[in-house]
């Protein structure tokens, strides 16, 4: 019994009924007739019947067989169109790259194209996991989440001269549901939080839907301008929360020495640093972590695994001392119950495959390709980026004088590329000068056609 | 190459090193001479040392070969151990549940054990995932959420007489992570809401997180309390939270004509319904549902696959009318970005599985045995329940006189047998003298041992 013969009968019957060869009540060939019929086994036939009633489309009649649903679905499937009209807020750039179809190109996500990510590290993953004891398949996990997953993330912050216990680590849904956790655990409607400027948009939208104020500390090529962040203590700011790693979306890293300054203002002025270690598969040399230098007692890394295995499932994870995560714990519980031990089982057995190496190592390869393709592409429309970045998928350029992001990423959107303006990042004025590329994604010439006509069209506006 | 020999290989390394025969930094065998050693094709040996090098347990040198990781991994796996001494609240059941040994049964838990889960249904769809379009394996979902899951929901609905559009479904990460979203949506701080008494303790935890006044309304046999609803209108209650189809902890379903009486004062008051149809799939009669009488401009359903599909997968779901789930988006991309979509997938291939109609079949007969079997030997100690249920897994139980559902809980868990006080359920001053049984958790004779010895115990201190 394969599974390509119950398919085929399944497309049977649902021809049958779209040509109207058998409507609704009719009563359909018996098992045995249609196996006979078909020439395959009845308990294929058995196994399709199943899946159609299963769908609706067909209904089981005791004693009598199988009919044609009388209650024919007519579920109705028009999604919204791509919110061209939206104005550019934090979020413009996620629901137009989440909303869009598949002939859109995401030259401004925040995420690799399919077929760059480890396609076959994940079958291969589903496959050995398809074969898993019972109680990972179906039931919760413990508090803490995935252990094996746990290990790894503590074998990982070796990297970065980090001794870790897996009681340090708490399984999430996502990096951006542990922000979220953290966020409700140490802040209140009102507080003062630091961020970078520019910063990932989402961490102000996060901080919107906490009712915080937030200071943007001016990012440099090494890191947050030391003299800004110290002006900005005064504030009494309870929270600096940051990427390590690669910055998004400057694509810049921390300087140790940067690092080490933020680290003693940090440490003065009592503030916690939430780095967002989401990108750290992108590195070839590790950059700084500030948990690195100040261990977890002030430090809490989040991250997740949707950039370089999967985005298609859910999990994350916080870092932090024991104490602390196991007061996060009762927060979770209430707010999401649990964490899925599939899910992480599925990426643990993705990362342990063989193919996730070599992946990640012609993921490197790829990357540095393309970001000089787009530099390159960019430079002849007179895009400058700001910073070079030495690893990752983001560009953060300056458009040329007179442009506005806001409205060139409008015009380009309605040619069917979505670009990521600089509005998004950042709340100074100066922004919409500003646009992040994300490499990866602007590997097509149509990309810079649509920039070069609508860049053309801006100037005969004016 | 088969996954077996690979694991052998693993097993035999880690042996070898366990054993002491192969030291910190010590070369290991070539992939060819272990290959021949041990009669296994050489891309089986290369892709255990490929996992073994992903574990941190050995390494590779550049043209030097594999060795033993200098760098061992003293990965500390000591996990916490059930906290015994914490006081009883409405997180009481789920961290001790959660946190729970695997000899422990958990008699009061919300769950089926492992073994009455689809575990084939499971197995199968992972299987059929595995081959699965990248772009499912490895992206984004659009924000809505998976589409055929959307779809079959949709015609689950069709049993309440319920047309819905898949706009009018927003698939999120669990249940609670719904209601959560929807509070966060519609309330703020100080707000009042209403919930049954007895209710699920995780409602009470949550609003405690969102600083919430919580009203309690008695819940009999065929629902709330039409008296004490009306009463508490005059708080101007926002919400009320409910489940729908079968009630957590009382096991009773609502009747028409309450219901009717409730959805009247909702208009009149303006107050929206929030019911949780995270049971429905217990169900053998469909119980009437606040959907079906007042649609969705004024009731949202909200529910998840965890009960009798798996635990292990985060997947859950919102139902309203289309502008507020197109608002609802918003919000659930800043706290969470995105909906998992393959985990989505493994949950709908298990659905069409024909193997999970059977398994649901099985279970709604196991269930109503257990429950005999469990309302019996509760009786022999003197313990009564105030409904007998219809369906599900819920039996809400009053204790002989004098005893303390929270003192006789925690003497069971010394025992290892985790009980579910009515303390965790109520506020009310008599909420001591009930307990929620699982009857799928309670055909162990050692529950009844247990609590009959507890209770012996009590006796004689008083």
């Amino acid at each position: 019994m394969t599974i390509s013969k119950i398919e085929r009968v399944i497309a049977f019957i649902q021809q049958e009924i779209s040509n109207k060869k058998l409507i609704a009540g009719t009563r359909l060939m018996s098992v045995r007739q249609l196996a006979q019929h078909l020439n395959y086994s009845v308990s294929t036939v058995v196994e399709a019947y199943a899946r159609l009633v299963a769908e609706g489309l067909i209904e089981a009649r005791t004693g009598s067989g199988y009919y044609v649903s009388t209650k024919m679905q007519v579920i109705h499937n028009i999604e919204k169109p791509v919110q061209y009209e939206r104005e550019v807020d934090p979020l413009w750039i996620s629901r137009q790259s989440l909303e869009a179809k598949s002939d859109v190109i995401k030259a401004g996500c925040g995420w690799l194209p399919v077929e760059w990510m480890p396609e076959l590290s994940l079958r291969r993953a589903l496959k050995q996991v398809a074969k898993a004891e019972a109680s990972l398949l179906v039931d919760y996990p413990i508090p803490h989440g995935h252990l094996g997953l746990r290990q790894w993330i503590a074998r990982k912050n070796k990297k970065y001269d980090l001794e870790l216990s897996v009681s340090q680590i708490l399984m999430t849904d996502s990096a951006t549901q542990a922000i979220d956790l953290l966020f409700r655990k140490l802040l209140k409607a009102g507080d003062v939080i630091l961020v970078d400027d520019p910063c990932y948009f989402n961490f102000l939208a996060l901080s919107q839907v906490h009712d915080l104020q937030v200071i943007s500390i001016p990012f440099t090529e090494h890191g947050p301008s030391v003299q800004h962040f110290q002006q900005a203590l005064l504030y009494q700011p309870k929270i600096y929360l940051t990427n390590s790693g690669i910055h998004n979306p400057t694509g810049a890293t921390l300087s140790i020495a940067h690092a080490y300054q933020i680290a003693k203002l940090a440490e003065q002025a009592n503030l916690i640093i939430i780095e967002d270690d989401i990108f750290a598969e992108f590195e070839q040399i590790p950059a700084p972590r500030y948990s690195s230098l100040m261990g977890f007692e002030r430090v809490i890394q989040i991250g997740s695994f949707s950039k370089t295995v999967t985005a298609a499932i859910r999990c994350g994870y916080i870092i932090s001392h024991e104490k602390f995560i196991d007061e996060c714990i009762d927060l979770k519980i209430a707010t999401n119950f649990s964490g899925g031990h599939l899910n992480a089982e599925i990426i643990y057995q993705a990362l342990l495959d063989s193919s996730y190496k070599k992946h990640l190592d012609n993921l490197h390869k790829k990357l540095l390709k393309t970001m000089q393709f787009t530099i390159q592409s960019l430079a002849k429309l007179g895009i400058e980026p700001v910073i070079i970045p030495k690893a990752g998928i983001f560009l953060w350029c300056q458009l040329p004088k007179q442009m506005n992001a806001s409205v060139l990423s409008k015009l380009c959107l309605k040619q069917g590329v979505i670009l990521a303006p600089g509005n998004s990042f950042s709340q100074s004025p100066d922004a919409g000068q500003f646009m992040r590329f994300n490499v990866a994604q602007c590997g097509y010439k149509k990309v810079f056609d649509v920039l070069e006509s609508a860049m053309e069209e801006m100037k005969n506006i004016q």
